[in-house]
């Protein structure tokens, strides 16, 4: 093996291959990238236990001397090539044993790992792509995966529900107390439906936001396991394993609604921020809904109060919505963290919030954008 | 107590006051800060075991109502009013059991604690104050304090040292293998010599690095402690108690030097950085000196060449000086790590490094001030 290449093409190739790296893993091995070299291309790739990447460097910089495969550790490697402030650097073996890095009065040798060693991965066949743009996928990717579970009672609940059906793709996240519900206008392809771990879809999206421009991309489905490609990116994904509950009947109909109030976005959640600071904090992950609850209340007087209390104090705030439908008095505690991550993901500047009777779920979405639920289960109040 | 004020003034003073609260205090009244109302003026009140913070807010928004003390909890304290969005917000005690804090349509209530249970802090007389500009101050602090021990075995390493003589304040800290010494040029005044704690000084930097302009500063000196006063602040610190090791012989005599070798300091620092990452990293707190070991190494042909290697690889660049004075062929091992530090305090372009015969201590210093040395202990090489 022996090429040259501009630092500055492969390091950007290098930050993206870093997210498929393993933090520690047993097999040493695989803390490595691998470094392919053939006759006029170089493969990069890395592998942990959920994904797979593997990137094709092209470039005009890169100058092949001699082919060779090799593996690298993987967070030593990157920190020197972005250590070095060459513009070029040539890498060759040496006798299997080092692979040496040199640019200018620099000499850095450093140990690999056999190539033989690295398991080989099985990238799903590239035939009958879903096609969906990467900006889309990228929002969408932000407006639900926060709201998966975090913890391992419900394992289907840790990943991102992706349903195909009649030109809409519908993403589903929920960690049983919130949901967040995303619908995307698809071009046509057979109905599917998988779970996406949240961990993964988080590095694609890191991933994602290296690219500004709007490229196409492509998913290749197989049954335990999904392969994303775009520009010269292979990023491949276990799935969860299992059935992801119903959700189809939490976003409540319309003849259940009690109250529909209108909300500045900023003014709600600056006050929300505010409220919270004296809310009781629950630290018992059984009860995750009641994280620092607050109480919203909308008297027979049609004015909205939002409060709190703690052993340190309590809070008492009027709000000034942008407009109320149907007036019914209304007292409902909810979790703070819920509703700020929920606006935080909603795009425009109003938003709406419908409140069901009985108290059951309720549910936010922009005034401007309908694409975007996002579903609250409230807690009952004791007194 | 009753009194309204601009949210943005006290917010300011509230920043520099949470530097003297402790994150966590077996007496739950230290953990607050003491709010005291005069006819006139607004004290605000901070301590720890090692500090005390006094502020006068003094303001043309400060209207009071009525005079009072009260002690709030600190953290939460502060939290709400960064959380405000109010121009104005009116404070009053309800029943001596709670603080209401009001602005707009918002009314907040605190539960408070009983200022006579909050000690009274005897803060040093404001008499034959020692003056000096708290930027040269702040910047002298900057340029020592990281120098400072970090583990318990000889306490008095923990503080810097300051000696003033003859119209020279000496700063000097050191952890024994490293040493940081600045030279400021002061007005006349008794001699002295204390050692402040290095925490002390690390939130009294925090606190100058909000005040942009050249403020005259006074410090009065006292026994175990000093107050140090600064536009409406009183900022007081224990001393550290023992005597500071001698460090005056330290310094290596121009006689001992055996080559004087000068550098760009951004390429140092950067060829240093990067071959460091191929160095040992030794975890043993005792032999904090063999840190992120590295070698520089001076040949017969007045070639200048740094190096590293762990059981990861090994790594050499050739350097190359602006200037070598005194040609001789040398071999040192030393700290990347506090070499990097001590190039990071370095003021200008230009460092010049003075070692020693024998493999001594050897000195860093920027061609163009004079006034900053920085010393560091090599160790012997094994081969």
């Amino acid at each position: 093996m022996n090429f040259t290449i501009d630092r500055e093409v492969l390091l950007e190739k290098l930050n993206i291959i870093s997210h498929g790296l393993p933090s520690k893993s047993p097999m040493k091995v695989m803390e490595g990238i691998k470094i392919d070299v053939t006759d006029n291309d170089l493969f990069l790739t890395a592998s942990n236990s959920d994904i797979s990447i593997e990137m094709l460097v092209k470039d005009s910089s890169l100058v092949i001397q001699e082919r060779g495969k090799t593996v690298v550790p993987g967070k030593t490697f990157i920190d020197l090539i972005k250590a070095f402030d060459s513009r070029k650097i040539t890498f060759f073996l040496i006798e299997d044993k080092m692979l040496m890095i040199k640019a200018d009065r620099k000499e850095y040798r450093i140990n690999i790992m056999d190539p033989n060693d690295y398991p080989n991965i099985d990238f799903v066949a590239l035939e009958n792509p879903f096609k969906i743009n990467c900006l889309d996928l990228k929002k969408a990717i932000e407006e639900t995966v926060f709201a998966c579970a975090n913890t391992n009672k419900n394992p289907m609940l840790l990943g991102v529900n992706f349903k195909n059906n009649a030109n809409k793709l519908t993403l589903t996240a929920t960690n049983s107390y919130r949901l967040s519900l995303k619908t995307l206008d698809v071009e046509t392809y057979d109905p599917f439906e998988i779970t996406v771990p949240a961990k993964s879809l988080d590095e694609l999206e890191k991933i994602l936001e290296s690219y500004e421009e709007s490229l196409p991309l492509e998913i290749y489905l197989a049954k335990n396991k999904i392969l994303v490609k775009f520009n010269d990116v292979l990023f491949q994904t276990r799935l969860l394993d299992g059935n992801f509950p119903d959700t189809s009947n939490v976003c409540p109909k319309e003849k259940d609604t009690k109250v529909i109030v209108r909300f500045n976005k900023d003014e709600l959640q600056t006050a929300v921020n505010r409220i919270a600071i004296l809310s009781p904090i629950d630290k018992d992950r059984e009860r995750e809904m009641t994280f620092s609850a607050v109480v919203l209340k909308i008297d027979q007087n049609y004015e909205v109060e939002l409060s709190s209390a703690n052993i340190q104090g309590a809070g008492k705030e009027i709000l000034i919505p942008i407009d109320i439908k149907a007036y019914n008095p209304l007292v409902i505690g909810f979790s703070s963290k819920y509703l700020l991550e929920a606006l935080k993901v909603l795009p425009g500047n109003e938003i709406e919030i419908a409140f069901i009777d009985g108290a059951k779920q309720f549910v936010l979405k922009s005034v401007s954008d309908n694409t975007l639920l996002e579903i609250i289960l409230p807690f009952r109040l004791e007194n």
